[in-house]
């Protein structure tokens, strides 16, 4: 398979997103040094983005070098240690990775669940934080699994009250809906540069707070991943510039003119694009029978859960995303976990969060259900 | 610092070394989805090129989705649990490396020292494996701080003789020198994209023996990092392609491209080409003062070190080298750890090892040290 020859795709699954062509030029240009001071320059004006997008002063605010998942272990592994206690509302498949991570990180790892396309109760997650008094409370913004924007309020405040690090899984969420760390109060978030920021997978953008930074400077045990230790990396993206390891510059060139792109939008413009590509998604999928899993209230605008049509069986719904990739190129995701074969995934998210993409899905479906 | 305004730099450093533009070009090519069958081929195709290029039949060869430093992580973390013994041959700053990973992934670290600029001595090593008796030995092949290729057969069949797995860096060998896996008997490889391969950095090509895996695949304890488990990454880079984590299509996209450049060339040409540069250089730099940090019998044609003329001091040196990037454009490496401000480190790696770009820089250095 040559890549020249790759097909044109349209992606509405959860994630990877189209990428703007302005982003793909910036892939492609030639390359400076990991240490050269326009690199430098450039990772100063993408963190100095980053913490704007964030919403944080955070001054560790960095792209790791690595997809969303190393920023899970990222947040997880410089906060933990042996035998502390996390506590993780789980909500969907990616609050399952995080209890996982902290295990393996040897955590006493508690856990919060709730059904499949539910938020996470508050008065639950309280209770259990009082009970727990964990040294982390680790949470999803937006999950991937199940199109649910978590309210984070609550559940922070609940975490203040017992001192806890708050984590926060901001994949889905970062430059697509609002993301305030500092006026939340979360101690490590991070994201995917594949989702919102319609950037290539890749990048994990995240943010440690002083606190958080404090902590992995002053723990009785080293970061069990020299390559995610954040004592190492502050030193690098930091004023020591001291080397670490080498940074993915031609993808950190595409994150700065994401981002970039991004700014010269406005979040409150984008945010509302998101808003009403998905409101016409689930108004022209009910049409076909298509029914939001998730209430209005915590729906995810730029990753709609759709159950399937009673007409439409478990087999039939694969077969269905094969036909529209293979006839039409357009991606959408299926279920995942305790959702597989029943729900489908469908990401608006970024530049793709756009009504003509949403009839280009709908016309297309028209067809293939006819 | 837009990035279209970026200078155009000969990175004759130790890495990144210049991308060819057919590899940039496919970086901007349109993304399909990670699951997308036409990914999937993708991705076939470049396991399939890397088992050829690592001399390997290995099925578990892949490109790990981070940097060189997570690839040294992956091969230590699935192969090592807590408390068991790991030898690291030391000749360098990645060889530091190795022990600073094993002893986070708990390893009871034992060491063999050399002195800067050398191999290791197979004997040191084959008395240190006989007395330690350690699970996993590990070393460098192209030691990227002191410019040594370590020869690699007497090592390994001493570690073979107590059964250790072994574990070999490969980042600034693969592509640039021979490299057969199969043949001398490693268990664990890895190598980074930014050197001799001539792609961006931030993918890390390894591999596995099937005993490696097997030795993952029965530990008492999971693998420490989620992200770079073996267990986990090989569902989805194998037949079950269950989704593990995102996999950064554009930068696999361009790495099937630099692959496939490797191969139209041919490893023996190629090879041939490293050293025909690397000889020029030395010559030429000797004419400068610069003489051979390395015997000639284990220097490493990808990355040669040089010691700096007597007239050069440690503060002039990184004068030189920032005014050769300002003036000439041209990016040479300084000395890493105990060599720092005693020698130069040139590469001359994958599409750079060519006689004019040695002619470019002794020109340079001639009128700045005229």
């Amino acid at each position: 398979m040559l890549v020249k020859a790759l097909p044109r795709r349209l992606l509405l699954g959860p994630g990877p997103s189209n990428v703007h062509p302005r982003v793909l030029a910036a892939l492609a240009q030639p390359l400076v040094g990991h240490m050269d001071p326009v690199f430098l320059a450039i990772l100063d004006d993408v963190q100095a983005a980053l913490r704007r997008l964030f919403g944080t002063r955070n001054p560790l605010t960095l792209p790791l070098s690595a997809t969303g998942s190393a920023g899970m272990e990222a947040c997880l592994v410089n906060l933990v240690e042996a035998g502390d206690r996390v506590l993780v509302g789980v909500a969907g498949v990616f609050g399952e990775r995080m209890c996982e991570v902290a295990k393996r990180a040897g955590a006493e790892v508690h856990r919060v669940d709730t059904q499949p396309g539910c938020a996470l109760d508050p008065d639950a997650m309280r209770d259990a934080i009082q009970r727990v008094r964990p040294k982390v409370v680790s949470f999803v913004h937006a999950e991937t699994s199940t199109g649910v924007l978590q309210p984070v309020d609550e559940i922070v405040r609940a975490a203040r009250e017992v001192e806890a690090f708050v984590v926060l899984d901001c994949v889905t969420s970062l430059g697509g809906v609002p993301v305030e760390l500092d006026a939340w109060g979360i101690d490590a978030a991070y994201s995917g540069t594949q989702k919102c920021l319609s950037c290539p997978p890749g990048l994990s953008p995240a943010s440690f707070s002083e606190r958080a930074v404090a902590c992995a400077r002053e723990r009785k045990t080293p970061v069990q991943s020299w390559f995610l230790d954040i004592n190492l990396l502050s030193r690098y993206v930091g004023n020591e510039r001291v080397y670490h390891h080498t940074a993915p510059i031609s993808a950190i060139y595409g994150l700065a003119e994401g981002l970039r792109l991004i700014e010269a939008e406005g979040m409150e413009v984008r945010v509302q694009r998101h808003r009403v590509a998905a409101a016409a998604l689930i108004e022209g999928m009910a049409e076909l029978g298509f029914e939001p899993l998730v209430d209005a209230a915590v729906r995810l605008p730029s990753l709609t859960t759709l159950r399937l049509p009673a007409a439409v069986t478990r087999a039939d719904e694969a077969q269905l995303r094969a036909r529209l990739l293979e006839k039409y190129k357009i991606e959408v995701g299926g279920g995942l976990g305790p959702l597989a074969g029943q729900i489908w995934r469908i990401g608006l998210m970024g530049e793709n969060a756009r009504i003509t993409n949403v009839e280009a899905l709908l016309m297309a479906l028209r067809q293939l259900l006819a």
